[in-house]
């Protein structure tokens, strides 16, 4: 099998409340129809894709807040996406809030998933780093409750084999956290696919607003050098419900380059051709884990 | 006792390899006399501070081996600079080849250490991730044989409190590694001192060598930043001996913003005042490693 993949990152403006999955869809439907056209096997989309950011309000009304979650994937409104990737032969990634209901134990998490080409679902991860708080907090701008809709995915960082190579996905906050990349890397992921939802405005330190770009990228570059591996990067951007998102999607060769960029704050596609085997030319080398990783010393890495 | 500390970064430019200790030790007070002048509280200088980067060379011969290494410290050739350093209140931070005789069981370390402001030794810190090789190889215009001249540190990465704060070490490649910064964070560092010599030229992946300074401030404002850190960088720069090392010696807040940096390839001191106080914007809020990391689910990161 070919080990040149052509990843595709579809970026999305913002999506309204008042929007239905059907509208989503068929958004992401026509970002699907560009990436055909540019060639793309793997398209990928942001965290939580077929929805506004919901995380932003505090409800207290579940079914109100089941109204943004999935009780299964696909189900009759997204199944118009899997149908137009399958007809196309082109595999996607993309974020979305998943409902469990464990014979009347219900668990939320944020979760994405991988399908391949043929519209089987090759990985599923749950957001480990989950950020913002648990409690309604009326003072700020706009609420960040992941801490209070999300149980914590406790399956880990995995890897699934998929289009020539090993394939790994993080979501948004996990992104900032070094951990993530090591341990796909560690299990041999060559691509992580990664969907973000990133406001402007931090209000516990809106000094560093202006910074969200850089520590943006200066993660995921970071991420993808210090592991040998593909970074693909994907924003929901643009003001989204009074809320600023940043942009600046991109794709991140495995020496820490960026080498595509989204130029706008909305529906945006852009993609590369990505060689899984440079992957080798750091992880053989200079990121060599068995000659130089020193797991013996690392003694506070796993401390609870 | 304050939280702000001007630390500095005396950059080296290349020691050739007939230089005599006096001789490097008198280029160190010069640099230490300009710090002076600056206001300076703790500077610090390159890794193997004293000597050329000897590990260029295969060596048989240990008794020309150990030219380059130091018994003990401080030691004759090396107290101009610790006197120096007490009369001005300055403290100090550099690296040097350290030879252990332990009863006839001889281990060599590439080491670094911190000095106080009265000359007293608050830190010392032995080098845990070594690059480089082995065994001679003919093949590469020069060798970099840290694998074979010095043992790797046992002790782990640790910190100590002085100026103020808490501080840390690591040394060349150790930066490239998060897991460095890490370890350090999880005891409290709040500061990290770094020394490196860093050829231009990586034999074994010459398509990088245009990487090579994007990569060394990559890692290290990456490191600061995921970590609320401040991070001081400070190279053996220019042609040393035929083999051309990268500069860029930096000071690095805790977000990650390089706020000094040098301009050239030689001996040259830069300076800034750290508030320590900054490292609670990251480490309270979006790095709060209580509230957001997940040990629990980091199973890849020991594994041996």
């Amino acid at each position: 099998m070919s080990r040149m993949v052509i990843i595709g990152a579809a970026q999305l403006g913002p999506i309204a409340r008042a929007e239905t999955r059907s509208e989503v869809i068929s958004r992401m439907v026509r970002l699907l129809r560009q990436a055909a056209e540019l060639g793309v096997d793997l398209l990928v989309y942001p965290e939580l894709a077929l929805t506004t950011f919901f995380p932003r309000w505090y409800m207290e009304d579940e079914a109100e807040l089941d109204l943004f979650f999935e009780a299964a994937l696909p189900n009759p409104a997204v199944q118009p996406l899997f149908d137009a990737a399958r007809a196309l032969g082109i595999g996607l990634c993309f974020g979305y809030a998943e409902r469990v209901d464990d014979g009347g134990n219900i668990r939320r998490y944020n979760t994405s998933i991988i399908v391949g080409k043929d519209g089987t679902i090759l990985h599923k991860y749950r957001k480990v780093h989950l950020p913002g708080h648990a409690e309604h907090e009326p003072w700020r701008p706009f609420q960040h409750l992941e801490k209070r809709y999300f149980s914590p995915g406790m399956e880990g960082f995995s890897v699934a084999s998929g289009f020539g190579g090993m394939l790994s996905q993080a979501i948004c906050n996990d992104r900032r956290w070094p951990e993530t990349y090591r341990e796909a890397a560690l299990q041999g992921a060559e691509v992580m696919l990664i969907g973000y939802n990133t406001p402007r405005h931090y209000p516990l330190a809106p000094e560093h607003d202006h910074l969200q770009d850089f520590h943006n990228h200066l993660c995921l570059q970071a991420g993808a050098y210090q592991n040998g591996m593909w970074v693909v990067a994907v924003a929901k951007a643009g003001c989204e419900e009074g809320c600023d998102l940043i942009g600046e999607s991109c794709i991140i060769a495995p020496t820490g380059e960026i080498v595509a960029q989204t130029k706008t704050l909305a529906d945006e596609v852009i993609c590369y051709p990505c060689d899984l085997d440079r992957c080798g030319e750091i992880r053989k080398n200079i990121f060599n884990f068995k000659l130089h990783r020193r797991p013996e010393i690392y003694t506070h890495l796993t401390i609870r």
